[in-house]
């Protein structure tokens, strides 16, 4: 079978690998379609501090169970299903208290362990999901992006009331816009981001307001309006201190980066407006509710995707997705096209 | 009446100023006892960035009603009463989502406004909380320190399940570990102290076990302990990305510090255990919870009260406060001693 697979940094082949069984446990599937993350292009240039080599990149995927493994009811054969990449042990304190997504143990399906860009991927059965039959293959790898967004607003438990800034407007920023506006319905919407085609992909997801902050500070462009929810979606480490000076008293920030450079961040700027600070990585068991989302009609995948290729292509779809951030949000990779 | 007044910094004079008359919905309140808070000493030296002088200082008061202004019913007259000095407008957003203290248009007594280290103060009727009979006139004013405890707490919300460790022990440690072992029963409670004295104190408050971090550092006297809460009771802007460094995965860290030197913290060491900051400042309406606290015994207010001084001797109590920090957790001022 085919598969994308990181031999070492910078070394992305598409190469022939022998065919998967399905382990105790597990599910094997016909992967239809994925989709690009910026962590993939992490693991692809060696920026992952997470990744051994070589390794099976993607997690955002979507297919069709055609096998299974010892313990796993065959029945699940021929369901439609999007994964969760978090495996977790279950057992240590993080898992005890409901965030696998930071077990001791954590292994990320395309970091730790092999991925879905690949004809065929293996997964413990209980990361799949059965995909509802309201969701169309072609969003169906869309859901694991938008929970990242459902994580961080779990945290952040937006209202009617509130008033949402978010940095940046590229995938995660985006899919919370989508959820701030659509699921949580919150007053306003406010995207700061500095490309131009990335402002009006905020306007078209839902925000309620943009603001260029290439060319005046963020300050003066939100002028009187003091958001009570911040989420950095662009994940610049200057943003932190930036976002703490912006927000209201009992604001709620959300932080999703993972920079290793210093926030210079003030304790009198977070204490004075006793400010809580959430950060989100992956997510903790929110696929039933994204799935919910996505049922209901309450998030718009359609509107992230800007692109599609064939596997055969993925390098080039992977340096389009890692250089034109003005063109792309997602894009979707084809793998196997006639899928039952 | 006599009142303890910073006429402007490093100037404290114990003057007699003119009676009080309550004004519309305020009562009157002939103090009984009062204690001394860091930030008394901060307003006198002219560090407190709200405080407008000339101020009669104090927070910190336990008294008698003995007049009601317009509006206030006069069955009040009589009542033993400790006071809330967060006095908030009731209708901006942080009111309106529970937290007065960071209302808007704050205004906090003894800074904002005069306070309790005076023979008379007038509050807002709703501020004074009555006392139950259980707790005791000389334990009266420790309810507003361990308000301070309840409110990073109810943030928090630690469990039986967590481990915790106290940077600090002085008055804001010494509550928080009351507070978490008392009240929270959570498992292990470790705190963090360079001061022997205060050590001592420290497990005479309940903390299980102590460890002296001006000796080293406080990872390797951890050892293999991962904290899942983390208290800065100390407030050194260095305090919080050592927290992070030392904290489990989903642990959550609280903030209580005003500095404003900044401290130098990475995303990644926040997001990739998914570690939550809650900041805590004064109380948000923790009066109820603290009296109940006391009412059924559960914390123990004596164990963080060092010292006695009559109101004529403020200078030299604020002055012993300030310097001797080994010897001094809570310093109680006696101001009407035959109050009725």
């Amino acid at each position: 079978m085919k598969s994308v697979t990181i031999e070492k940094p910078n070394a992305l082949v598409l190469n022939e690998i022998p065919e998967l069984s399905p382990m105790d446990g597990e599910v094997r599937i016909k992967v239809s379609k994925a989709s690009i993350c910026g962590s993939d292009v992490g693991i692809w240039h060696g920026k992952n501090p997470f990744a051994k080599y070589p390794r099976v990149i993607g997690h955002e995927f979507y297919g069709v169970i055609d096998n299974v493994g010892e313990g796993v009811d065959p029945a699940r054969i021929g369901e439609r299903v999007v994964v969760d990449p978090v495996v977790a042990c279950g057992q240590c304190y993080p898992c005890s208290v409901g965030k696998p997504n930071v077990c001791e143990s954590l292994q990320v399906i395309g970091v730790h362990r092999d991925g879905g860009f690949s004809e065929h991927a293996c997964v413990p059965s209980g990361n799949a999901y059965q995909l509802p039959e309201s969701i169309a293959d072609e969003y169906a790898s869309m859901v694991e992006p938008f929970t990242i967004a459902a994580n961080i607003c779990a945290y952040l438990k937006p209202t009617e009331q509130d008033i949402a800034l978010v940095y940046g407007a590229g995938p995660m920023g985006l899919t919370a816009v989508q959820a701030l506006k659509h699921v949580y319905k919150v007053k306003e919407v406010i995207v700061a981001e500095r490309l131009p085609e990335r402002l009006q992909r905020a306007l078209d997801n839902g925000a309620d307001r943009v603001i260029d902050n290439s060319q005046a500070s963020t300050q003066s462009l939100l002028g009187e309006t003091k958001p009570t929810i911040i989420i950095d979606g662009a994940c610049h480490p200057a943003i932190f201190a930036e976002a703490a000076s912006l927000a209201s008293p009992a604001a709620r920030i959300g932080l999703l980066g993972f920079s290793n450079s210093a926030s210079e961040i003030t304790q009198q700027a977070l204490t004075s407006k006793e400010i809580s600070v959430f950060t989100s990585r992956l997510n903790s068991r929110r696929f039933p509710t994204v799935l919910d989302w996505f049922d209901k009609g309450l998030v718009a995948p359609e509107k992230i995707i800007t692109h599609h290729f064939d596997l055969a292509d993925i390098e080039q779809a992977m340096t389009l997705f890692e250089h034109d951030a003005k063109a792309c949000c997602k894009v979707i990779i084809d793998i196997n096209k006639n899928n039952s």
